[in-house]
């Protein structure tokens, strides 16, 4: 017999589910298609369901149900019983923080949105600084509301990374900042990589062709989702049958359209694995940002930036780019494409320089958490720490400490989760190895569906069943080891850069 | 002081639009960008939001905050006291039908729906039958819960045509039959207009971009606005600063795309030109479908299909299809996108026939109403009226009674609004030649920036302030009279026919 408290319980989740997919429909809408003069009414839009969606899932009538279902729920499955849990958990978060809190940290995120553009169109961080003391202000609150044992940002990690400390993430920077420098160290004092060729005139229509049919040999379905283009390149889905990618595209090079398609191609595979039975629930959900970005860097970096994949697809590059391409082997091409080189930048950096900047952003977040660190200090900590850890001078605030919008949106806690994506998905990766021996062969001959298979059957299918920690036991019998990613550096490195190992 | 009460009532309405226009920007999407297997989904987030909308709008105690302001509104403005009444109509109207006949008619206008689209594949109207007998029966049902006076027809009337009765449509449907019956066979019997030329191979890109350039040049504001593809050309709007547009491209001739480009247009400048400030209240709102399909109309064919029109842009025409349009007159251009010819489908049908098609469908669905009709009888009753007004023999049903959608999604007494269109469509424009005397030269010149501030002010910026009957007798100085529409035809047919007058 079908327990008639569950079945409200789905119906409720369903119907906010609705609410929250329509809002972003309207914010797919506004990035890709918004008439200038539509953007304050369809602010205003957005905000007006993503309101209607709390008010349903913090109704106290909703609660009192999650509570009994909790309580009384022993005649339920376990994955039932798995979706009320999750559930009350994040009711009690919600429905935690005061009403009149929510207000005034919206109006101040308004507020720190609005400095922050101001700021970077002076490039001057002191612009923007008073309004992200607020910010830290009203976030160090939510802390307290929130509850937390041991350090005030574990409360604020829930939020992108349930489950996840400062302690984990102590001990995962701190080999960041042992293991990886000394390893980039000794990369830059090789012989460089040359990558001229990839910067030179590549014609718009023939990427817009080539980032099309990458995502489909990936195994994107576009009957479940499209791509288009958009200044910011992202995934955003209604539901697992519509999961939508943006690129974008710079004419001088053809790589930043190429990995933004395979990077969001590796977030849109994981929402349209997602089990649509389960729309709405939390099992039909993803599990963590740190899980969303595991899968986007495994397609990116441990797939996309590897010889065998480029073995599969190089051809059909040089295809389109015939000229530019011309007496470049695969494997100068594929060295080339992982040159590695500090930058100012964090979403130009290759890919292990990248830790160090997520490394400077953790360490600095913690301290304003902390309020070891003032806002006032943070432009010059900023500057301190680049030189130190990346070796570079940061000319001005717009390449320093504006370059982020995450903390003008209130989002701290966020960064480490892209550190987490690329940790988990080494050792992903090695397990995938493990558990198909022919991987690599198969994805040299163009075929990525086993790949695809093994992820959709060990993570996606799961949503928020497991907690990440134990999805990454479960798979790869460990929890998750910096080791794992160090040994994937090195193996690539070492060849990229022709070191004998 | 402002009035308590009206601020929760103003506040309430906006946000209700919000959630009615999240739901347009859904329906914009699925049929712009919806990947095929995201549409059930889809459907169920749209239900969502208008069930929530309806949920707000019909809720007892917003219906006692408009009773009561209704009541002790006397502190109000003019202006607020007509939004107070609109709105209580509304919701009488609205919170009449009780709920499981809601549901029960949502479910037939569904199984309508897919039994239209069966009936269309298999091109027989008996498969379609069934359902549109409970279709009409439950129209019928909702009629009686409606209320009425006279005919039952009246009541279904409202939705579409608020203050709209038979008595008013009777006399209009007589004219046309009558008098304009008579004028068409006196055309058909003149030499007729040679227009081979609009029939040939037509550049898809040259047209879009050509439609685009009619588009500003009528003043439609691409800020507050797009245009796309759609297989349905229509209008859509979010708000005024954000309406939409769609267009289709036949690649074997040019006049599909660019009179629906004018036409769309013609609703869009409407939307385009209601008072933002009134968002979410009726005088922010469209008046009715007759008033909304004038401005579509005007635009089209009394601006549209015009001489002065074309003087100020055939030479754009002949820029981008100089080969096509070699040796062709301007004069000749707009005889022939006027020839007169009796065709099956409504949609393709010449501007004056257009009004037997809907003629047919009136007299059609108002003895289905009043039930001197079965649905069992009326594919042959279509058939024999098509023989009778506009002398063609059916050939099948999908060139018959299944052609069109209305009565699959159970709108009943839609159709006439699109006879009213250009009714009021030649009695507003006759009435701005009185008040602009230099307009056809304007045109001629280019500039449609008076006419458009015409009906800005004459008809825009009300909303629903007035009713449509109000507002012409306010414009023109008398109520709807189809001589008026005779007039213009006979004028304006007489040249493109080179009669003597």
């Amino acid at each position: 017999m079908k327990h008639e408290g569950y079945t409200s319980f789905r119906q409720q989740m369903r119907k906010i589910a609705d609410i929250e997919y329509a809002a972003a429909v309207l914010e797919w809408d506004k990035e890709v298609n918004l008439p200038q003069k539509g953007a304050p009414i369809r602010g205003q839009q957005t905000a007006t369901l993503y309101g209607l969606a709390h008010e349903y899932f913090t109704a106290p009538t909703f609660g009192a149900l999650l509570a009994d279902l909790h309580q009384n729920g022993a005649d339920l499955s376990a994955k039932e019983r798995r979706n009320i849990e999750l559930s009350l958990h994040d009711y009690q978060r919600k429905s935690c923080l005061a009403s009149d809190f929510v207000v005034r940290r919206s109006a101040l995120v308004s507020k720190g949105y609005h400095a922050w553009l101001a700021a970077r169109k002076a490039n001057d961080y002191s612009v923007f600084e008073p309004a992200l003391a607020d910010l830290v202000a009203i976030k160090r609150e939510e802390a307290e509301q929130l509850g937390y044992a041991g350090h005030p940002y574990n409360a604020l990690l829930q939020e992108f990374e349930p489950n996840t400390t400062t302690q984990e993430l102590d001990v995962l920077f701190e080999d960041v900042k042992t293991q990886l420098i000394d390893f980039v160290k000794h990369l830059k004092q090789q012989p460089q990589v040359d990558d001229q060729f990839l910067h030179q005139p590549f014609d718009k229509d023939k990427q817009w062709a080539f980032g099309l049919e990458v995502l489909k040999r990936m195994g994107y379905d576009f009957q479940a989702g499209r791509q288009d283009l958009s200044p910011h390149p992202f995934t955003i889905n209604f539901g697992p049958s519509d999961v939508r990618v943006t690129t974008r595209i710079d004419e001088q090079g053809f790589t930043s359209m190429t990995w933004s398609c395979i990077h969001e191609g590796g977030h849109a595979l994981y929402e349209q694995g997602l089990p649509e039975a389960d729309y709405g629930l939390p099992t039909g959900r993803y599990l963590s940002l740190g899980i969303h970005e595991s899968q986007s860097r495994l397609w990116e970096n441990n797939v996309g930036r590897m010889l065998p994949f480029w073995e599969a697809n190089y051809s059909l590059l040089q295809e389109y780019f015939p000229k530019q391409l011309d007496g470049i082997s695969v494997e100068q091409f594929v060295r080339a494409i992982n040159k590695v080189s500090p930058s100012l930048i964090r979403i130009e950096s290759d890919e292990l320089h990248y830790h160090f900047h997520i490394l400077i952003r953790y360490e600095l977040e913690k301290a304003l958490v902390e309020g070891s660190l003032s806002t006032k200090e943070l432009g010059a900590a900023w500057n301190a720490k680049y030189k130190a850890y990346l070796g570079v001078d940061v000319p001005d605030d717009n390449q320093g400490v504006l370059q982020d919008i995450h903390w003008a949106h209130g989002s701290l806690g966020y960064f480490p989760t892209y550190s987490l994506g690329s940790f988990y998905a080494a050792q992903f990766y090695q397990q995938a190895e493990q558990d198909l021996p022919n991987l690599n062969a198969q994805i040299r001959a163009g075929d990525n569906t086993a790949l695809l298979s093994w992820l959709r059957e060990n993570i996606h299918q799961h949503g928020r069943y497991f907690t990440a920690q134990d999805l990454c036991t479960r798979i790869t019998g460990s929890p998750l080891r910096f080791e794992q990613f160090m040994d994937y550096a090195k193996a690539k490195y070492s060849w990229v850069y022709g070191l004998s190992s």
